[in-house]
């Protein structure tokens, strides 16, 4: 199962299977039974309840979480829209690969495998300012790479990125899906001043302006205003929808990048749960946009996939109790 | 260490030690040098240079969590302000004993030791709308109890609760500590209707009144208007606090018998964080009276420290983050 074109891409994407019913519904009447008064765990509950559905269990278990960071470079920083120099992508890779970012700690603090894939970070994608970021070609190869990345036997995905600039492209990619105008999407990313929020804004308002013939088409805009690792991200989360895995959606870049999968086809992120809202200011209301509730709310603005993976400890702690916990008849318990 | 009388239990508390505030400076140093924007981890940053300054070290660990649930019955019960028969107290200690609950869930989910303590279930405290709940004695063993169910070698402590209508003493000991009335501190606790909720708030109310001489003094407002859970939980989070070991607050019940201490003696909470906030609605208010913000918000009001135990996912990742991460100088990235 692959794909070579957008067209292709969007058609396995339709595709994709819906969750479990039946095994939803088990969830459902087990998660009735468990020692606790009724709704007593909250939120875990309808977490628990919606992960058995995806994963087609009434008890499913999350042991084999994947987390996967894609990094890209971005023609865009011409623009002085980052506070950060684009040598640092690089740096923050090996950083990655040698075990020392914050993802590596998270990652290695909830179980999870990680991977890290560096997409041509010698050739920035093309200012968005000037043409489109990516031709099909690249657009279709970047989104390949986060595709072919998932472990189709991990039972939850994080995907995360690093990418000098790529809140730039993030707020194009939501203007462009969501409208409001580019201010109202940008935000100050890893720390720009005043005058770098102004250039963010000017950028993504001429990007908008330059690609105005495709805004209409999703996958279009993000082949115009996106990044490789943006799209290798989308590419991920489209095959955990196809594979019926689960995902912990991270901050404000990775909600973009899933939000064109939603655009292009409804339903596309039934299987997301958004793992926080980041201080990003636009990010909570991207979340708003897609009808996710986060489950986290600390402030992070890191990007890597490091809300994410700190929300992997919520979902297993959900899990746990609906899969561990004895029934009222189990325990000889009153009040079942 | 120990004491016999609720004096000497004061004056241990009021004799506790500071943060170490070299360890401290030394985390917000190491803070600044690792591999992020500044404050990109947010709270995390935050929680980890706090922990760092009660663990004594600029590089702490959250290996060894501790877990203790305290078990007690109520009096109060039979004014009929619980959804559940008193029975269940004990049904969910074997529950508790045979790994079954929730909570074992959670400590299991993150590493943590378990220990269960049932204060005399057989014996519910006196009904505090006919006289003292305690007496001196019983107060002071049940402090004790808590006080000595602490293991001094864990990093991190919970402390949880099981009781049967004991929402209804931690309404009582919030109004009676902070005011406001009974009505402001009543809640639905497990699942009581309009009239039990009425229920509540009038024997709370009548509480109030008959033991309205003790009321300026918070030891003894938790003898009169508390259960020995509640001041068994009091005593491991005060032991916390001389010991120097982190605590996670739980619910409303948790969090009412800390206020407890630090209306006895000012910063006797300088040690515990808000795991989370729960559902019952006097929690946020209570929380917010003590000035702590909770890490969670998740819809939780179970119990048994639950929604602490979930927290230490959050405790866990940011202390990873902090004493894992390489440096600027370590990683070879620009910008530090």
């Amino acid at each position: 199962m692959t794909f070579s074109t957008l067209s292709d891409f969007r058609n396995l994407l339709a595709a994709a299977p819906a969750a479990d019913e039946a095994a939803r519904a088990a969830a459902v009447e087990r998660n009735g039974q468990l020692t606790k008064p009724p709704g007593a765990l909250g939120r875990l509950e309808d977490l628990a309840v919606w992960f058995a559905g995806w994963r087609g269990t009434d008890r499913p278990r999350c042991d084999r979480p994947q987390v996967i960071v894609f990094a890209g470079n971005h023609g865009v920083v011409a623009q002085g829209v980052s506070a950060f120099p684009a040598e640092v992508t690089v740096q923050m890779v090996a950083n990655f690969r040698h075990g020392g970012a914050a993802i590596n700690q998270l990652a290695r603090a909830f179980g999870a495998e990680m991977a890290v894939h560096a997409l041509e970070l010698e050739r920035p994608v093309v200012d968005f300012t000037t043409g489109p970021a990516m031709d099909e070609a690249e657009v279709v190869a970047a989104l390949r790479r986060g595709w072919e990345a998932v472990d189709p036997t991990a039972d939850v995905l994080v995907v995360g990125e690093m990418g000098i600039g790529n809140t730039t492209p993030a707020a194009a990619l939501a203007a462009a899906l969501f409208g409001g105008g580019a201010e109202s999407w940008v935000g100050r990313g890893t720390g720009v001043d005043d005058a770098g929020l102004a250039r963010k804004a000017d950028a993504v308002a001429r990007g908008l302006a330059l690609h105005a013939a495709v805004l209409g088409d999703p996958l279009q805009v993000l082949r115009c205003l996106g990044g490789r690792e943006l799209a290798a991200m989308a590419g991920a989360i489209a095959r955990a929808r196809v594979e019926r895995v689960p995902v912990v959606l991270d901050g404000f870049i990775c909600t973009a990048s899933a939000a064109v999968l939603e655009k292009a086809v409804a339903g596309s992120l039934d299987h997301c749960v958004a793992g926080h809202v980041s201080a990003e200011g636009a990010h909570g209301r991207l979340l708003a946009a897609l009808g996710k509730e986060p489950l986290l709310n600390l402030g992070l603005r890191l990007g890597e996939g490091s809300g994410a993976a700190l929300a992997l400890g919520v979902v297993k702690g959900a899990l746990a109790c609906h899969s561990g916990m004895a029934t009222f008849a189990e325990a000889g318990v009153s009040g079942g």
